[in-house]
Order: structure tokens, then C-alpha cells, then sequence
């Protein structure tokens, strides 16, 4: 049994942070918690006790949606819509990974990054071919972080980015899962078809049937873009809405955990059908505004009870600080409140998303309630003290709106402490640690 | 004559970058630029240049408002709406600066700050008090980097946050126009009546016969909330709009070279009033989501020629990251975008906005067109770099939309240097330089 000491910080439930300052959180030997205490319990060796003095302990970030092959052309583009942008960005980026080298370059630095922001669980939209996404799993289970990943499936050919068959795009996936999964407790595949615009009818099918026969989840893209909705509508014509395109190749929740990105443009029977199908939703607000997709309605989704989680969107979205990622669901959310009255987003219901939100697709991650894992970023903020004494409240809301990776000193996952991922290239944000 | 060499990047208009990759910008013995050359002039001394090697130079930003005595507060109270806020934040933080000494470190630190943001150039919303003001002259005349600031005049009876009469308001700013305006060639006083809800008729009609008298400029907020413009509606009965409030106690552009933040509930009348009365408008985007204030149509005032610059409105903004507030400004754009079809800002837009945009102000800064100013800073942004090359014209986009205050490396002003200004205090943001 360890202790950790310090100021406790996070959510049950959306609508108020718990609080614990100067308290002990009590870790099992295999990383759950027990409980949270102003006192050590008697007879309790202090030696298994780390005390980090002010400091605040939050749980680790859940990022529920990002591109890592994409990590490359983050913050560019921008000037462009989503199917421009998929064009002259999303497309050209996969070229750099053909060379082997390069690719592991470029993905030690992204899975460095993930440990650097706090995003100790993340669910990654591989890329479509065998190598990014096999050297990706290698590096995921060495950096000891939790992850979702699956191999991209885009087999359509009526679209012009195809690179491959239905065939191919099988096989691909088939050698991956065979390969990686079960190798690790926590990194998991995840069956990945892209979008309805980018699938056949039998590759959705298809992913639906190996994620229901080997209880793997799986991960897409709902309701993004006007324009996509309408290619969606155009061409599924036996389908009211794009979700029905989903749920017609059973690929929609109910017995699979899903994950939908973006859900931004859904209708009410759309709402409904993620809620009943049990569905996790992907809120990417930097996305969402980059490539000028629009507003998901946050707080509709919360009011039904749907589960929803923060996503950075690597690379449509420009940063993994899962801070920033917060303050833009809640400016969204206010946008809303001003043009609707819906009411906007919380300090506490942004902090919930990002961390039992999100991690409620893992299990027993993203709070410190008993039973859950102590995944956990310690936080000094006293860089951002502004010569006056606050209290936790005030400074877990400073750290969300002023706060960077720079305040994150110290991660732990299961209880143990998670070191920084070292591939051995140097370069890049490297030197700023 | 002194020579630069780097990658220069500026806007001379706001619909493109000029990009001058390892070019030279030469400027002469009072700092201002004669051009911008691929080559040295023959003869031209080697010694008096400064090569920068692959970092960036760019124009140093304007913030073009802000309230530094709120400083403390950043990051804080978001959840609250405008009148909220200001009860439970802006106006107990005015608390803190009744002792010298604390007031001095507050504001020695946010001096700094600005320095290590780039912000060159700031129109600072002063205190109601004498001594804030004072030590803040002070330390802006220290700090060597430009600034206009002044004195908030709130006297209106009915404003319960009232702290001032009519007669103390008018001394107050006496005082500190005899004793700071003339000092120096790069501090400024300018009127600042706070806001016409907080403001008697008589002290908007003095700040305007002051501002005129004198030469100097003024500055005020108009429509930032909806509350707050029926506020002002129902109390002057016989003005059609809020701007008329201040056109008809003559502080609205024209003869004084005014600023009114926000303007975001404008009427047509309004907007016409803006530009033919030649205000210049500070867009502060993250302040208008934190207070739930609204999106300001920032597309129809370029359109109308009106001038805009950008504000980070600190503290009901939460950030001093001028590319930060970019990427906002762009985001509300693209909201309006989905919403109204509006064009939304392009990269290059935002960028004229927090350099040449709010620079027009000052006058000769903020472009590297001849006769300007070098006021200027030089970005390496080798920490953004995605191992793979890029033009300037994307790395300028990358570090809008990635970058922060650490990879501004050095800060110019009339060609020469701005060291790191330090008042001989500890702690806070101080230990990350």
C-alpha cells in the first residue's frame, strides 16, 4: 500500500469538483485506490508515503480522439475546410511515413508529446497502412501509457483518396490485431473504419462482426460537416440520417463500446439513436472551429445522458494540452449559451470530460474514487500564483484556463510513476524539457 | 544603419503575409526601416549586423486592451457573466494594491510579462486610483516598451461599485497627466472614461475637452453585453444606440483618435458611426466567450474599413499569448462563418490584426513597410518543428496556432534590444525564463 500526499482535485459528476487539500490518497499494491484521507491510517509505514507538498494531484487526461500519422501538419492548413483539408493536408502527410526511419521519428516525438501533456489514456485513429500503425503499437506498449489504436479503413472507391482494396484493407487490420493484440494489458486495437463517405458497406459490416467477435470496441466519424452529411445522404438514399448508415451495418454502439467523433450536425432522431446504442461522443471543439465544421451541442448530449469525452483531433485540432482543449469546449459552449441559451459549460463539467469523461471508455480511469486506478499527473502551478493565496478551487480553474504541459511535473499510471518515453532521437520540443 | 538577417515575415495588408526568407531588413540610427534586401549594400559595415540564422522576425504585437490591475484575477471567475464578474472579481482584486509594496510586485510582474509576450505595444485600461497608476507609469517608462495608459473614471451614482466622486475622478487624472504625460517618448496618458453605464455625463464630456486640449487619445468599452446596452438604453432615453451615448457627449472618434473595445451587440447606426467617426475597434475574443458576451463581427468591420486591432482584455480574456488570441479570433470567425456564411478570418488577417491592425494606433509600428520602426521580435520555432521542412509562410501559421511566449527569443524596439525588465522580485511565472 502506497500513500500519496498533496492537493486532491476531481470529479465524481459533472457539476462540482471534489476537493480534498493536504490529504493522502491510499494505492493498493496493484494501483487502485483505496480511499482519500486527511490522516494516514494507523501503523501505516510512512516510508511508502510521497508527499508532494502544495502541489495539486488530478487524474490523468483522456484524449478520445486524435490522428497521430497526422501529428506532422499540426497547426497548418487551417485556412481550409475539412474535405480541402483532408486533401492537401491529411492525405500528403501519410508520405512521410514510407520511410521507416522517419516514421519512428516522428512517432517517438508524438507519443512523448502524449506523455508530456498528461494524456496518460488515448484513443488513437490509426493510419491506413501495416508499418505507422505496427511501429505506433510498439512504441505505445514502451511508453507505458494506455491506448485504443486501429488501423484506418478507407476502401471506397468512389473516393479519391482510396489506397486500397476491401481485401487489403482486411488483411492489414487482420495481421495488426493478430500481432498486438492481447501483447499488452493496456494497449488495446480498436476496429477503425474512417467515415461512411470513405467505407463500402461490407468493410463496416465487417469491422462490426471482429469487434463484436473478439470484444474489441470500435471508433468513427458522425455528422462532422454539411457537406459530408450530405455525400452521406446522397449516397445511402435507403437511410433517413447518417447515424442509420451506422446502425444499417451495425457498427453503432449496443453491442459494441463505440466512439463517434464530432456529432455536431445530428438530428434528433440521431441524438436519440446515441443515446439508446450507448455511444460515446468525441467533443473536438478546436476542430470543430478550425475547419469551420460548427458547434457540437454539449450540453444537449449531457442533458440525455449521453457519454462524452475530449478530443484533440490531432492534427484537424493544433494542440494535445488537454487545458486548452477545455477552455474551447467551454468558449463553445458559451457561444451557444449567448445564441440559444443553453446553458454553457462549467468549469468542472470541462475538467469531468477531459478526465471521467473520456475515461470511462477505459474503465476505472479519470477519478479517484475507490476501485479506480490511480492514473494521476501531479501539478505545480505555482508558476501561474499570482501573489495571492487562492484556494483549490481557484487554482484547478487557473490551471484550465492559464495552464500548459509546463505545470505537469509528475505522472503516474497504476500507481507507479511514468517516465518519459526516450526513442534516442533528439530534436524538436525535446530540448525544452 | 544596422542589418538584420533572418526569415522575415509581416503584412502590409491584411488578405497576405510578405515573406523575405534570409533577407536583411536595414534600419537607421533612429530605428526606423529603409528596406527590406535579399543582398547588403556595397560598403555596408559587416559588423553592424545581426545575423539571426533560420529564426523568424516578425513585428512586435499590440494588445490593443487590457486591465493590468486585474492581473491577479487571470484565469479566474469564468463561469460568472459581466456583472457578476465585475462584483466578485474585477472590483474586490482593486483590494490588493492599497499597499505599495504588493501593488509594485503585482505590477512589476505583469510588466514583465508583457515584455516576455512580445506585446511591444499596449493601451492599458488603468485603475481608478492614483497610486496604481503612478507605480505602473513608472514601471512602463522602466520597462522601455511602449504603452498609452490611464486612469478609469467610474463616478456614476447609480454604479454601486462606485468608489470616487465627479471632482476626485477629474484629480485624479490631473495628477497623473502633470506628473507622467511628456516623461517619455514611448508612455503615453490616455482618457479613459470606463464605460457609459459607470459614467456621469460630466465626466464623459471632461475626458473628451481633456483629450482634446491636450492631444490626447481616449479609450472606452461600447455593446459588449446585452445587459449592459439596455442598461445604458433605459437610462439615456433620448439616444437611439449606446454609441450615441458617447457621440453626443462628444468622446466617439472624429477629433480624438478613440478605441472602444468589444462592440459586439452593434447596430447598423452603430457600425457606421464607428467608421465614420474613425474608431478603432479592439476585438477581444476569449474575453466575449468567458463572459458569455457574444461573437463580434469582426468580418463586417474590416469590410466597412473600420480599424481593428486585438485585445486580450486581461483579465476577463486569460491570456497574454497574443497567438493565442489569433486563434481565437479566428475561431469565432469560422463560427460565424457556419452561422452567417461570413468569411472568416484567414491566418494572415489575424495576424494584421495583433501587429499592423493595432499598431495603426501608435502609429508606424506593427508592419516592416519603410519608414516604420524595427519594433520587432525574433521567434525561433525549432521547438514546433514536425521534422520535416517547411516555408515561412507555414512556420508563421504553425506558431500561430502552436506557439507560445517561449519561442520569442528577442524583442527590439526603435532597433535597439529590450532586455528582460526586472524590478528585483521573486517568484511566480520569473523561475520559467
Amino acid at each position: 500500500m502506497k500513500a500519496f500526499k498533496g492537493n486532491i482535485v476531481y470529479t465524481k459528476v459533472p457539476q462540482s469538483f471534489e476537493i480534498a487539500e493536504q490529504s493522502y490518497i491510499l494505492v493498493d499494491e496493484k494501483g487502485r485506490i483505496e480511499c482519500i484521507a486527511k490522516e494516514l491510517p494507523d501503523g501505516f509505514d510512512p516510508n511508502n508515503t510521497e508527499d508532494f507538498g502544495n502541489q495539486m494531484i488530478i487524474p490523468g487526461f483522456t484524449d478520445l480522439h486524435l490522428h497521430p500519422n497526422q501529428y506532422p501538419d499540426n497547426g497548418l492548413g487551417y485556412d481550409l475546410e475539412l474535405m480541402e483539408w483532408i486533401e492537401q493536408y491529411a492525405t500528403p502527410v501519410t508520405e512521410l511515413y514510407r520511410e521507416e526511419e522517419t516514421a519512428r521519428k516522428i512517432l517517438s516525438k508524438f507519443v512523448e508529446e502524449l506523455w508530456r501533456y498528461g494524456i496518460l489514456h488515448s484513443v488513437q485513429f490509426g493510419a491506413l497502412d501495416y508499418q505507422t500503425n505496427d511501429i505506433l503499437f510498439e512504441l505505445m506498449i514502451q511508453s507505458g501509457l494506455y491506448c485504443y489504436l486501429g488501423k484506418n479503413h478507407t476502401d471506397y472507391k468512389k473516393d479519391k483518396h482510396d489506397v486500397e482494396t476491401t481485401q487489403e484493407s482486411m488483411q492489414t487490420a487482420l495481421a495488426l490485431i493478430q500481432k498486438w493484440e492481447g501483447k499488452s494489458d493496456r494497449v488495446h486495437y480498436i476496429m477503425t473504419p474512417s467515415f461512411a463517405p470513405g467505407c463500402t458497406e461490407e468493410i463496416m459490416k465487417w469491422t462490426g462482426d471482429m469487434a463484436r467477435r473478439y470484444h474489441m470496441p470500435l471508433q468513427s466519424h458522425l455528422d462532422e460537416n454539411v457537406k459530408e452529411v450530405s455525400m452521406v445522404l446522397k449516397r445511402f438514399t435507403d437511410c433517413r440520417n447518417y447515424a442509420e448508415v451506422y446502425q444499417k451495418n451495425k457498427i453503432f454502439g449496443n453491442d459494441i463500446k463505440t466512439i463517434m467523433a464530432h456529432c455536431i450536425h445530428t438530428t434528433e432522431d440521431e441524438i436519440q439513436a446515441l443515446r439508446y446504442s450507448n455511444v460515446f461522443v468525441a467533443h473536438c471543439p478546436h476542430s470543430n472551429c478550425n475547419l469551420g465544421s460548427g458547434i457540437m451541442p454539449v450540453r444537449r448530449y449531457l442533458d440525455s445522458g449521453i457519454r462524452v469525452g475530449i478530443g484533440s483531433d490531432i492534427s484537424a485540432g493544433h494542440t494535445l494540452n488537454m487545458m486548452d482543449n477545455m477552455r474551447a469546449a467551454i468558449e463553445m459552449s458559451k457561444i451557444l449559451y449567448v445564441e440559444e441559451g443553453k446553458a454553457p459549460l462549467s468549469v468542472s463539467e470541462a475538467f469531468y470530460l477531459a478526465t471521467k469523461g473520456g475515461g470511462e471508455f477505459f474503465g476505472g480511469v479519470g477519478s479517484f474514487e475507490p476501485g479506480y486506478l490511480f492514473n494521476a499527473l501531479v501539478v505545480d502551478d505555482d508558476a501561474l500564483a499570482p501573489l495571492q493565496k487562492h484556494t483549490a478551487a481557484d487554482r484547478i480553474e487557473r490551471f484550465i484556463y492559464s495552464g500548459d504541459e509546463r505545470q505537469i511535473k509528475r505522472r503516474f499510471i497504476e500507481g507507479q510513476e511514468v517516465p518519459r518515453p526516450f526513442f534516442g532521437h533528439k530534436g524538436g520540443r525535446h530540448e525544452d524539457f
